[in-house]
């Protein structure tokens, strides 16, 4: 069975070359001598160059990229992610198959590691203090791969060292709510350990919201309703199937932030200014252990909680290459990912490492052999220390902040490439929705159907658009991996891209094994992707886009489709807030006038760019409706809007806490200032956010109408 | 003696125009239907056409547009200045000798004025509480003009109201050292009224440091030692000289901020959120009241202040205009002035508005004859309510930040265009060093000698260059002006050029009758530029300024010249402040590192500059180029450097207070942590602050390199 699956994903790759076309483009002489490729400024995408990329995306190269990149565990700063960190530049250097060139840039940035001394334990303990039973230290060793000694015991990343004792009480995923309710039972939290199962809330806020009650210590299990569809027994789980098994437990960073802890807006380099690590913030107030459900089922009665974590400044490294762009060498297309895992990390991150390295290697081929350049430059990456909290990515953002912020066109993250093979599913911001579709069209997907990817898409996920009609879902971004300071901090069109479930088969919160010891090379190869044709698939699409992004004569950034968004944002606040909002003498008129003003000068933008492309337009008049559509997100960033939201500046994405699904500013506001009088402080931040909102979406306009408009 | 004057001023402008070169260029067909000139992408600055603008700068309609601009008081928002408002818009809007387009964009802003039923005044009390003597409510009607019933009475505006009485006590300039000496004589301070002179510190420090010690009302005059060179008699005085009259009185802003005090950060559009004004921040503190020195010396015993003062809203205007580019209109040159005055303001700012109007008839006239075009877009601008701080300027960067910040190449302003006929007089950030001297080389000084503006510039004020030897001096732009919101808020190339004095003939603060209703259009063409040579030299170099940035292929904005700048800052740091920051193993090594990268990134840059310019470049490489110069400045903003300095960002220029001229954050935090132990939050910033200037210069570094370096 899986077998077969495999000869048909390679088979079905085969089939979609289009070989002819591709023999015939490169049926020219090689050597290195050949003339750099003309850069001519009206150069548009070349569709055959697009088609030759396409075609030589290989599955079993990226198979073999994940083999060796998911080898052995690869937690940030580890031997062996500089090993990586080699491997990245030497694949990014190769005189055959390299980028123009290729560099390292190296952080000193604070992690946290549990001791190698003391393991962190979670005992039961008797009533005479004898110790009843223990918590496996690390996971059992199935494959082999669990008994590596560089597997990182389980461990909360950030969280102090402590060893609580208290009777245990269970609080379900931790939230707010959660311990409100036990707390209004009369359960008694002082001095308890609670036990909590992952999501619902984030990690730390576990831990935050437990403290408030007295709780000295915090557990947190993966349930396997949540992960496995209930699966959880021993030959159920992998190796047997892709669930998780009984002693899998899920790692994590418990900051609360992005970026290195003691660094916040500065990077975190030797000589930087460093917060003493007392006073940093966003760590959790108390000692904190994940535990697998395996112990998570027998845990009772008084429980003691050993945590001897301790933070450490560690060198981390990205690894960045670049190809120059032939005509516009300063505009930037961005595409990374990051290197380091919590264990193998065959899936998260290798699986996205390995569809990179393979699109660099058919990039750089074609460089190297005179065949192409493209018009603007494009910049490969591989961040460090992603999984304590976006590090590498963020100390970048803000060491470039000038550069990027002047000329960066998109940024593409592919972190976990293939989370399950059923659709494709992308999140970003409205302006790259065209360019993904346009890609999705062009590719098939993987598997029997001969569906295109936009069309099976489709299927799994759609929206009814005013504009447009039935379209596959665009997701938004929130800050799940290093897209967040691209679009967060420095308001750069950004976008993720995967390939992930069919959500009627199961309800896993994620992939059943993530961040365990048992994702692994086998794991992916048996159960996540065999035949590696969703990873291809994710390959193309995501050629596809940067191609498209860097070669494209007018930019692909089709900025009228944020006014359908910022629309359906206005009906939200109209209709579940008017009311509330008249009530306090607040009008939304000029709000509505704000976006009107956008939706019309988008309009006429469109219109703008449909007559130049129709016509000769000189290289300047190209660039300078460029610059309006790559600067378009750079408009709604105020880094006055939340000064309490570390890094979120970008005025329409920043975290929504308050229930209207609405502009994040406001409906945060006005769920503050809802039980509050007539002329409070939190009414007038509903009006100062209001405010904000407003001269950001006329500011906006004002950059998309003609540019000699007063 | 006058007569004279003006005659050999009108002459030797005469004798400057070239006219055969000017008659010889325009010996073109003229008539609307004339061909649009060439928009050739590669055209550079056209040297006939700069000369034909040089040629036609008209002093005397310089000094027609003053007579009318200044016939009556136009107090911001007042009839008149609204009439100014429409003046302005006929201007720009005329057929023959307006410009594109021109608008006018109008904000709601607090200001604050005398109340009209009670004036305010000052009044020496007997002891039996009998009103012994009254301070005058108005300046002596002299010359007529003061008579106006439109000149509003003297008073410091934003002072709150209130009707202190008590002992009057001579404090100096009401500097925090005058009031330390006072109270360490042992005077008492507390319920007293105290007499300060103007100068040494800002209008309202006045009020804040006296505050401080409990003291009542604050009265401030101008004392003729500080504005007279001493004479303080009214037959020495206007309208016998351009002294000070005993009864003039300085009216002034006594906001501590810029920009309309109750919508910070936001533009003052009536929909915006405005701040409580109970909540409003940056007013004194104390009510206070200016008085002449007339006045002054009588005053004695006990004194009793009323002060009527009261908030308004007012909407107030900029008038807008532009020269749409023919080449990248994208790209805007700025030139604007206020227009409100406190009373007729001949001078301030009418000078500066005289000259504005003639400049852009000049180039109106080229324009609407279509003999010429300029490469980028060129913006006119005329604020409102400067004099209450920086209103309209400021409330203009607040709604066009995005536009402005990805758009504009700099921005000239001429306030005051002539102080007195002495020299030149300019200020700006280093990049703009060169073209304003390219400029005054190009064209001859008012009055007998032979001289370039340049050369007699250097006589009056110069420095020794480590680059270039003896310079003029280019004075550092403050916040005196509407440029501050350009430079400290958006990181734009800014300058202020003026006319000014001979320092070796007045020690005057200012020139006499700065904020007085002696003010007027006689006091300019009898004293301070007969013949209005001066006006048109600013004009002229204005001019030149003006279209070698607007039409230059290559922008003329030096960013090597930073280097010297920051060397220079450097070595201040090291020889003030080595020793001290090493006791606190706090290196500057970084910081030198910084300084060197910058040094070589924009040497490296140069040459590359002067590679391009012996070749022929395509417009997207100067383009390109361009936008590296451009956007330089922009690398200096940190909008969280400064978190308590309202719209400061720019991390060389922010407001200096610590001792040692160097970087401004460093001196500052320095001065502060001088006196505090190890460890202390005060060294802490001294390194977030020594992190934030080496992560801006390296960031700076990074934008002048190789665009495709990593």
């Amino acid at each position: 069975m899986q077998c077969v699956k495999v000869l048909g994903g390679v088979l079905g790759a085969a089939a979609l070359l289009g070989l002819g076309i591709i023999l015939g483009h490169f049926a020219i002489p090689k050597g290195t001598d050949l003339p750099a490729p003309s850069a001519s400024a009206s150069q548009d995408l070349d569709l055959e160059i697009l088609e030759a990329v396409m075609g030589q995306l290989d599955a079993n190269r990226i198979r073999e990229n994940l083999r060796e990149l998911s080898k052995e565990p690869h937690l940030a700063t580890s031997p062996r992610d500089e090993v990586l960190v080699q491997l990245l530049l030497r694949r990014w250097q190769d005189p055959e198959s390299g980028l123009d060139s290729a560099g390292t840039s190296e952080y000193e940035v604070l992690l946290s590691f549990p001791s190698q001394k003391q393991p962190n334990r979670v005992d039961v303990v008797g009533p005479a203090g004898g110790i009843l039973f223990s918590s496996q230290r690390s996971e059992e060793n199935l494959t082999g791969e669990q008994g590596d000694p560089n597997v990182v015991p389980p461990y909360a990343a950030y969280a102090p060292p402590g060893t609580p004792q208290g009777l245990l009480v269970y609080a379900n995923r931790g939230s707010e709510e959660d311990f409100m309710e036990l707390y209004q039972q009369g359960i008694k939290l002082q001095d308890s350990i609670v036990l909590t199962r992952y999501g619902g809330v984030g990690r730390r806020a576990k831990a935050v919201n437990a403290a408030k009650y007295g709780v000295a210590g915090v557990l947190v299990y993966t349930d396997p309703a949540d992960i496995n569809d209930g699966r959880s027994l021993p030959n159920e789980t992998f190796p047997y199937s892709w669930g998780l098994p009984p002693s899998g437990v899920e790692r994590g960073s418990y900051f609360e932030y992005f970026g290195d802890p003691l660094t916040p807006y500065l990077p975190a380099n030797p000589s930087s200014f460093r917060l003493d690590s007392d006073n940093a913030s966003g760590f959790p107030p108390i000692p904190t252990q994940p535990i697998g459900f395996k112990d998570a089922e027998v845990l009772l009665c008084q429980v003691n909680v050993s945590v001897y974590n301790r933070l450490e400044l560690r060198n981390s490294s990205n690894v960045l290459g670049i190809i120059r762009g032939a005509v516009e060498p300063d505009r930037y297309v961005l595409y990374g990912n990051h290197r380091d895992s919590w264990v193998h990390g065959a899936v998260d991150p290798s699986s996205g490492t390995a569809v990179l390295l393979e699109l660099s290697r058919v990039l750089g081929t074609l460089l190297k052999k005179g065949t192409w350049r493209p018009r603007r430059s494009i910049v490969f990456a591989s961040w460090g220390a992603e999984e304590f909290g976006l590090i590498g990515s963020t100390e970048f953002t803000e060491e470039s902040f000038s550069k990027l912020q002047e000329r960066a066109v998109a940024y593409i993250n592919v972190d976990i490439s293939v989370f399950a093979n059923a659709t494709l599913r992308a999140q970003g911001t409205p302006p790259v929705q065209s360019v993904i579709f346009s890609a999705a069209k062009q590719i098939r997907a993987p598997g029997p159907s001969s569906l295109s990817i936009y069309d099976n898409w489709i299927r799994y996920s759609n929206r009814s658009s005013p504009v447009y009609g039935l379209v596959p879902s665009l997701g938004t971004l929130g800050a799940g991996s290093d897209y967040a300071p691209f679009i967060h901090f420095l308001g750069i069109s950004s976008m993720d891209i995967a390939y992930t479930y069919d959500r009627s088969k199961t309800s896993a919160r994620i992939y059943p094994t993530y961040h365990t010891a048992f994702d692994t090379f086998d794991y992916v190869d048996k159960f996540v992707d065999p035949g590696f044709s969703s990873h291809q698939a994710v390959a193309q699409t995501v050629g596809s886009v940067l191609l498209r992004l860097s070669d494209s004569l007018f930019l692909p950034l089709n900025v009228s489709d944020y006014s359908e968004t910022l629309r359906s944002l206005l009906q939200a606040a109209q209709q579940d807030l008017g009311g509330l909002l008249e009530q306090h003498n607040i009008s939304l008129g000029p709000l509505v006038t704000a976006v009107e003003k956008f939706e019309e000068a988008a309009t006429v933008l469109g219109q703008h760019v449909s007559a130049l492309q129709k016509g000769t337009p000189n290289p300047l008049q190209v660039r300078m409706l460029n610059d309006q559509l790559m600067l378009l997100e750079r408009t709604f960033l105020n880094s006055r809007a939340f000064p309490e939201e570390r890094y979120y500046s970008h005025v329409l994405w920043a975290p929504r806490t308050g229930s209207v699904a609405t502009f994040p500013g406001l409906s945060n506001a006005c769920s503050k200032a809802m039980n509050t009088g007539p002329g409070s402080a939190a009414w007038a931040e509903v009006q100062r956010q209001l405010s904000i909102l407003v001269v950001a979406l006329e500011g906006a306009a004002a950059t998309l109408r003609p540019v000699a408009d007063l």
